[in-house]
């Protein structure tokens, strides 16, 4: 009896510290993160002399064409990403509220992971801060996002900031392997950005697979969460000319990938509504994909931004674009889930994935299609290995080297974070909470009506009856009630 | 029996063929029309060598002055236009995604027929692309948005699609006359885009009205769909500015379209919440005023938004459009409807028509208002003709003869494709499906419930008994349910 | 009798003339205050002749420089503000609308009142109009909207426009006060907006604080509503860069405006998320922190955005900005309420109040922390007063002393302000309709239902029973119609 007391006590302490583990988690490691990132600031990071310090010289020039794409860009990444993710029925404080945190997260540890491969700091030890920091850590924010779109309603907060701190420094040293030293031209990062975001996402997404992920009630949108969804669609296509031409040294670079992003984007939604319909079982639009592939052109097109010289080819690629996603939405995501048990929440392999792989099969494409001399004075910027002798079949197979890379960097890097975030001292969604606010957030006295109502019609079988007569049995539900009332 | 069995094969074989024709119509026409305009952009369209081709200076002045211009158009049309129309309560699928692709086709089509009538073609065979080119076809594409909002919830995919591909052509060949031969000045095109789109669509929608589209059941908003059409509304009203000042030559005359342009839109809005609840039966704010009438202010002062010298005259002129548009909506659009039979879903004629005509007016008063000394050395790029010795008298009667023309043609035009639209063959939407999204879009499950619930409400008189003490029927039907269950 | 009936003919009368009082008062006022406006405008508002009439030099630098700034303001005043307000449940219509008319009578009133006391108008006696009154006319108009903030859904209609009519020539006094006279720096305008209008809207509350505004049924939020509000947050938080750099003078004050206004965003967004779950009582995230604290580093930084050198600085005093802000709504509203009687619907307090006077008491610590010489030729634009021999500690005291004169004056003229509107001449909200829309907007059918649902829900003890295998009541409701209709 002693004996049992004393493990039961023991059982008590322990399970104290394990709830207080599990309770204050998250707080604790992001208390200590962030202090280590103020810190890190503090010694590290200082403004640039050249453009944000008194002793500049006063002059706008570099501000004013930079700073429509910083704002172009914080717009996709704060709104955009995070209303497109909101079109789970359950979970879109989850969505819109993780997606700042983790871009907020990502901009403080990409400003000093980036820092730490810049020129500067290997010349100073300083990380000078200008605008272009800020675009470029945006970017980082997208990758991030990319990889929280794949996993949206599986992870715990926790759970996603160990994603952003371990992602982050992959996705920083890769960019910097790939653009630096293979000196590839990934002008919108559909290499570097996209195609890392997503396959680190499914990778994580595959080494965290649970049957219970698969076909869950909550697992689909309501009708106005539809219309949020769009919302996010909307400005991204609206601002992705602005990613797209952010990094863009010379004006006419700058000029042409406006141009391009929106041909391509263009292509691709009329090629999305194209083909949507045919292939869908129904034959009907399919919210989805119009929320979704519409926006493909805009990765398909990203890495050569900057240097397609016909409009007709953003035009075309855009469109090849869209009919791969809205293809891969309607027969590879099912075929995935089914063979390899990959569950992609906001289908991303279809959004990102694919679409990046086409950006840099293009971009090797491109590198021998145009011949240097075409390039006057840009291609020190836009080809600068060109500069020193590398034709063009080099730079063609440097493309495609760097999308091996960032292929096989992310799928690694990306599994083993799924394994480290399996570690039960992590606190893990319960299963009938995956895709669902509840255990996170306080929610309002609405939530469980509004959001649960479409699985309980569905459940209860309240489907149409007749719908040429448009009787519904919501309708004979309310008629019921007006009944009794009256 | 055997020629029984025959018409009987024929009659299936003929049903096939019928029903194989309203399947695929929409994707072959779509498919053909996208083909088509790759090609002709292959053969036809280059970017522009001045500014967007390796062998451009490397000056970003021009791009600086136009992209945020830019950004603010495209912002109006994808966003504010989607939005704005999202608020019928079963339409909102449709009216964001229609939009979108309609934008898209017209952005393809507008830079064809645009640049067919531009002087570069004329010189050299090519279309030379630049931002002014993705400026001027979002402008295309506000002229098909507005008409869209005419017929909104009345036409069936490849009906939008028909009218797009023939109103295009027709409103720039229509601008092409009065702008270049006339030589009116149309800076934010209030005459050319907004009048020609209304009557255009006014037109269409008389052609093809129908006793099934009045008061029908699912022509109104809700709650929350209404919270969407603000989101439009205001993403309308701050990017405004942009829109009419995109196409002014000189640096006076952007700064001046931008201020006249906000003053006209907050007298316009003072105007509207000033007269509305006046008019109103309840004597109360009325949504459908506040989301369309604030921003008939932008579409007032738009013609002479580079043009006008004294700050009071925007503020004013922006009051009298908001004024006229409540006006429209509480007694024009119930007599039109009344009389002509005509259905204006948005009650465009109000916000973009009316006002547009206004415009027109006020161009030709101004044009005699401020003599040609005034302008300097921007009469030039304000009123080319004057500068041939055109009087300010004869620049008035041409600012005239131009909405005389606009008026004409696209009554005319609108007309003729509205009859087209009836052909039987041509996919049309069923008189219980106006205004609801489920015949062409996968819905959720709450779709019923959601959408339903109000006309459900109001048709099982589930109104406020007894306001005071806020007692209402919803709040005793739920009550007894709640006793049910206990 | 013969009295009897007069006294009632008299009683009748008296009604009548009440009532119509009662319902022509808001058009009456805003008509003749709109008319005045006009009149002011043609009297004493012309363009700017050095940017906005055909006199002016052909050179966009100044318009593309400020243009961005302004069109991220205004969308943070139409849009930001206006959704952010739109969280109540039954508040939607009102918040946005009267949102948009506080602006643009603003916007009037502001131009002119600020006029008044410009230079141009004491040289000439003119109001010389080009994009940087707009702009300051947004920062009157930000200055309202908290204000409104604070006492949303317990004003009448006409009860914010007499609020606007007073407060904007007392901002605007104060304003000259403090930044002409002292000679304060407040880049973002933390002091003389934020501040102001906060405190304002306190002391209003105050004088007309009522039993019936605190624990209303109708005071607070459901889903959907919530996710409105963050869209308002973040386009608050995207755009607050380009408010806070819009005042700025030199181009690297701009550069250094915007990098600081995003480092304190992105570290007050973390510290929100890092301390709201552990002091919430249910250790879950909560949307009113997450949708107004993260913002509050925007303030915090706001006056000195153009002064702090080191970006460690904004970073850390974004993250304290943030722990204050989420500990102001748990402990401070609360405590508040209970002792003061205070009611603050957004809780602005903790967003504006408390985070604005943090930037003030920090804007003193920074002109003694970098002493004149650190700013070189930057230093006639921030601290005018230094070049004319003041010393840094005489700034810091005057950044006091402007802090000081603000709050003062703000309590003062709100409490005023506040017994103004208590007269019963003025139209009231009725207790039972405050926080709600229906006394002044017309409803559509479903607003009872959507915006009562979760009230009804939780009156009825429709809460959650067993959360754990996840039936709820409101899934028994339905079983409960289903097998009836069944």
């Amino acid at each position: 009896m002693f004996l049992k007391k004393v493990s039961t006590m023991r059982c008590f302490r322990l399970d104290g510290i394990y709830s207080a583990i599990h309770q204050y988690q998250f707080t604790v490691l992001l208390l200590i993160v962030h202090i280590i990132f103020i810190v890190l600031f503090g010694v590290y990071v200082s403004f640039d002399e050249l453009y944000a310090m008194p002793s500049a010289a006063n002059d706008n020039t570099y501000l004013t064409i930079k700073y429509p794409y910083y704002m172009g860009t914080h717009v996709m990444i704060f709104i955009g990403f995070a209303y497109l993710m909101a079109f789970l029925k359950r979970y879109g404080y989850s969505a819109i509220s993780i997606n700042m945190l983790l871009a907020c997260v990502t901009i403080e540890w990409a400003v000093l992971c980036r820092g730490f491969f810049s020129k500067s700091f290997a010349d100073t030890g300083t990380i000078s801060l200008n605008i272009d920091q800020l675009l470029h850590s945006d970017f980082s924010a997208a990758c991030i996002l990319i990889s929280m779109g794949v996993v949206l309603g599986k992870l715990s907060p926790i759970q996603y900031v160990i994603m952003t701190l371990i992602e982050i420094p992959a996705a920083a040293a890769t960019e910097h392997l790939v653009v630096d030293t293979f000196q590839i031209n990934d002008a919108g990062g559909s290499i570097v950005v996209h195609v890392f975001g997503a396959y680190f996402g499914i990778a994580l997404s595959l080494a965290f697979s649970r049957k219970a992920q698969r076909a869950h009630e909550h697992d689909g949108s309501i009708y106005h969460t539809d219309m949020f969804a769009m919302l996010g669609t909307l400005f991204i296509f609206v601002n992705w000319p602005s990613l797209n031409a952010a990094t863009a040294v010379t004006a006419e670079a700058h000029h042409r990938a406006i141009i391009n992003t929106h041909l391509s984007l263009v292509g691709c939604t009329v090629a999305t509504f194209l083909v949507c319909p045919i292939f869908e079982p129904h034959k009907k639009f399919n919210m989805v994909q119009i929320a979704n592939s519409t926006i493909a052109g805009g990765v398909a097109i990203g890495t050569c931004a900057n240097v397609v010289l016909d409009p007709i080819l953003s035009l075309a690629l855009g469109s090849i674009a869209g009919v791969i996603s809205v293809l891969g939405y309607i027969y590879l995501t099912p075929y995935l889930s089914a063979r390899l048990r990959l569950h992609d929440t906001c289908g991303l392999h279809n959004l990102h994935g694919m679409p990046g792989i086409l950006a840099g099969l293009f971009s090797a494409v491109m590198a021998v299609a145009y011949p240097k001399e075409r390039f006057g004075p840009s291609l020190a910027s836009i080809y600068p290995a060109m500069m020193e002798g590398q034709t063009e079949q080099g730079q063609a197979l440097m493309q495609l080297a760097g999308l091996g890379t960032v292929l096989g960097i992310s799928i690694i890097i990306g599994a083993i974070t799924g394994i480290i975030l399996r570690c039960p001292l992590i606190n893990q969604v319960r299963d009938e909470e995956y895709f669902a606010d509840g255990d996170y957030f306080h929610t309002p006295d609405d939530y469980e009506f509004t959001t649960k109502i479409s699985a309980m019609v569905r459940s209860h079988h309240f489907e149409k009856e007749n719908a040429d007569n448009g009787s519904t049995v919501v309708q004979r539900m309310i008629t019921e009630v007006a009944n009794g009332v009256a």
